[in-house]
């Protein structure tokens, strides 16, 4: 009765997503995973050889194989007719992102794009207000996504960049509850030279200029070392959303050195609820055959204002863009 | 491969873990209701026409019938070799209540008691740093436990009165955080003079004292009206654990009137985990043979301390407990 | 222009009341001092040689003496026609406080007794709100008094004991709050046995019944170690009032350890507008003739509330008090 | 004893520093004041008839007048040989502010300038731990300065415009705890459009590039509404420090709406203890003939970044400074 998933991946963002489909997801469930290694047997659902196998097993699938492949199997189960949950980005090749995108379209399948946060009840709350007109204009939009450690360079070498990597969250935040963006400026420093070796930051601050006349900032870090961070405020003219709660748990323990509260170590503990409430999304979308609250386009645009960061990034300028009429 | 749960029993508690068991269990699924209401359909999994059926097509029981049945079934469920998971409390009666706990025993089956406080991550985390020996003496244990609004009347009069029913819980977490209880003393309020017409409360403070020679405060009310609060201060000579957060989600709202965030409104809000956690655990404990966190001699302790706290709000006397050697 | 203060006794209390009058009060300025230790020099303003010169050179006299001179001097200053601010309590005897009170009223001068927290901003505030009904009926008054380390046990000798030297500020508070107290049942532990030897306890667990039927409790310590708590929580039929921020300070320490904030140590710095408000608010009353916030009727009914929590720790019954018709 | 300031000027920051000298500081009293407006005469002290009595009354200066007069009169008291503290900016033509500093030099009297937040017990207590090493090497800094509703467009006329007289307070923070400042990139709007009717913004996001290589970034706003804020925050590689505590009350309204908690309305609500400090301090350079925390240079500094933002803002370039080696 709930839709039946086929997982191709189980790398981090796969065992996230079995583990939603298997213990949190009321609308969806495991049907079958596919992934080179056969490990993926520890999930208890059958194991599909390939992914043409995967698809004829399954109502929709969620991919979350490295990037490189992301467009290709797309493009594939829309062909197969099956809808599509891809983990973010589509592509780094623009145009491999169009061709997915127009297959799904071609081929009447939903696509939706991993942006977790999208689904978040703090998020979708805060959007829901803003989006009725309580906050009114938005004056100033601010954000940060900080990791607690830094990832392998050998991760870093396959991410397309720090911006497509890491900031396209927070550029697909800011349009959400903002709207469209007019252009961008970014600012990068390597404050661990190792990311310098591979041409690339650890740190960043982005400065976002809305088609509404409204500044938008985000500030980002592969290395908080407090703990991981998302954090999110939206300041208007009538109030101020404020997404600031960086402590997954409730206890305090205090001594004479003060009262000690612990962090979120990564976005697994930060999102409880949001990882689980995107594919039960997705499910009622496959399901009842309604488009996807974040959607291919957004996933174009958002990948299109982390380009613009990054090209900001080298070249010292802002970087406008073209906002469709 | 996970623990099949049959469940007896539709009602609000019974509707809780019917969710868990669907979605957020890892270790346990759904396996089959019963219900004397036929709408339990709804859940998509196979209705039982009798408790014998139930127990015919599970690994193990959830009841979560009203309270006259608990002490009843259980012993059905033990003399049928199932291991059983019971919500609080086993029965009014004591007797009862003793015999539902050694019919498990004499069965050899697993009894597990639905205090979820022991299964929150707040809490376990307490507990476990109070019980290494990181808090050193316990000077003071403080908690609140207070509904948003309170129940219908219709409810009150089954439900064994306000010690049974509300401070039951923080009893149990009394004993768990800080050992056993030498001595109570209990305060009670009709504020609201319906509950006086039930020759019943709305609000009470209970005092302990521990065999330990610490001093314990329960506060406890119906109807605290702002939301509903389960708060926890244990205070050492070393350090002090607090348990304090009242805000289910991390969004503020900002405006000219100050900065607003919402409480839960209920306990399936503030503990979105620890429902799930008990049932798997209770999972575990039925696959791997090990015995429950919480078991029916806990349930037993808990009722008696309630019954005391009931003798001494009659009374206006401290009642004594006796404390095993 | 402001009002001159004579200040008697440079202890603890006289040294914070000498700071506030030299910096933070605008309606009154240190005159004159007196104690029996000439480092009252230090202050750089005149030295009495005794008391009686004290009050011919001030508009109204501070007494922060040892407690056994309170009365006495009070009554001395009563006849001289100075107005009094003394620190509480009058006196360990109630013969003294009687005759300390009578001899003001006679005399037609102010007393204040030194309840600070009826002049910080949080608990007006709360007050206020309050007494315009904004909380509706009270239905639970909570609050929490406890010191971070304990004092010289050679200082409890002359302090009247726990309840009359620290429970005797939450017993103000409450009556201020929340109306007149019906009964008082106290609950007393030494957990660091020197208490004991001086007959004495170094924790406590109050509980009130208010003539108006709502129940409050207080808990109390003389070590919580992790710093200064002074905490108080209202709960209405409307609203609840919470006054629960132990962090003087705003700085917040983020590492891989957690978010640590630090404790205030000590009713100083918990309290850095109250004891400049009580001596303004003090001037005033002198200037303007109008009678002070807290009386000596209240500093005698609050000794009594003690009284009557020292008796039910000692007898381990619930004293009931008369409460004027 | 204590150091007798004259004040010169009585709008709102002069009025700011008469309550601070008249309440508050132990180390400064006020000695004399002159204000055009004879209204001065409230604060009970001597009134004198023009700037050259007023040196002759005091032992130092403090300068709050318009700022036309800041550099002239700077001059004038440093030729008298009085220390001058001066409210920020000296001038809004750099050589006039030079020739302040240097007139000050020449005479050997100490110069204050009016960054109060190099005062407050948080920020104090951030440098004081950033500058000992705690925080490792600085990644990040990160800050909000924002009012609660917007002046007065006549006082706008005369400030210098935003960066000069609202950025320029974060500019010199961010210099005190993160050292200089290699580049500024400055990005303003003017969410309501009678800002831009003087060529000047109300919402600004300043970039900083430090000559560490750490990244800074300012948001600033004239119109927060719901409230005063100013939050700072430094990520360094060991640590992280924040100071995010708009609240300046304790007291927690709970309603069914949620628990509301006030914010600061205005800078004097929410540094309570800054504006008392910086005299403080500098009385005790007067006494001491101690250099300032916060001097001259640190003035001419700040002022010139502000100019590089206003530049930035103009020609949408980055702007860098020139570092002394």
């Amino acid at each position: 009765m709930t839709v039946g998933i086929g997982l191709a991946g189980l790398g981090r963002m796969g065992r996230v997503h079995a583990r939603s489909l298997r213990g949190g997801c009321t609308e969806a469930h495991l049907a079958c995973v596919y992934d080179a290694d056969p490990a993926a047997a520890e999930f208890g659902v059958p194991w599909a050889a390939s992914f043409a196998e995967l698809l004829d097993r399954c109502d929709a699938v969620a991919i979350a194989t490295p990037t490189a492949a992301h467009a290709e199997l797309t493009v594939q189960a829309a062909e197969s007719g099956k809808p599509v949950f891809c983990e973010k980005p589509l592509s780094l090749v623009r145009e491999s992102a169009v061709a997915a995108v127009e297959a799904c379209a071609a081929a009447g399948v939903a696509l939706q794009v991993g942006f977790h946060r999208r689904f978040d009840p703090d998020w979708v709350a805060a959007a829901a207000r803003i989006h009725a007109g309580e906050l009114g204009q938005v004056q100033l939009f601010r954000t940060s996504l900080r990791d607690m450690d830094p990832p392998d360079p050998a991760f870093l070498a396959g991410s397309g960049g720090f911006f497509a990597d890491m900031t396209v969250h927070d550029l697909d935040a800011a349009r959400w509850l903002c709207g469209e963006v007019a252009s961008v400026t970014a600012h990068g420093a390597a404050i661990d030279p190792a990311f310098a070796e591979y041409d690339d930051i650890d740190t960043a601050v982005v400065v976002l200029r809305f088609v509404s006349g409204a500044l938008g900032v985000i500030d980002n870090s592969r290395s908080a070392r407090y703990g991981y961070e998302c954090s999110t405020e939206v300041m208007g003219t009538l109030a101020t959303a404020r997404i600031d709660a960086p402590h997954p748990r409730g206890l305090e323990w205090r001594s004479r050195g003060g009262a000690v509260r612990g962090f979120a170590r990564d976005f697994e503990e930060r999102f409880p609820f949001a990882y689980v409430a995107e594919l039960d999304a997705f499910a009622r979308c496959v399901r009842d055959g309604t488009p996807p609250r974040v959607t291919g386009h957004d996933a174009l645009v958002a990948s299109d204002l982390a380009a613009a960061a990054t090209e900001s990034w080298r070249t010292g300028r802002t970087v406008s863009l073209e906002v469709p009429a």
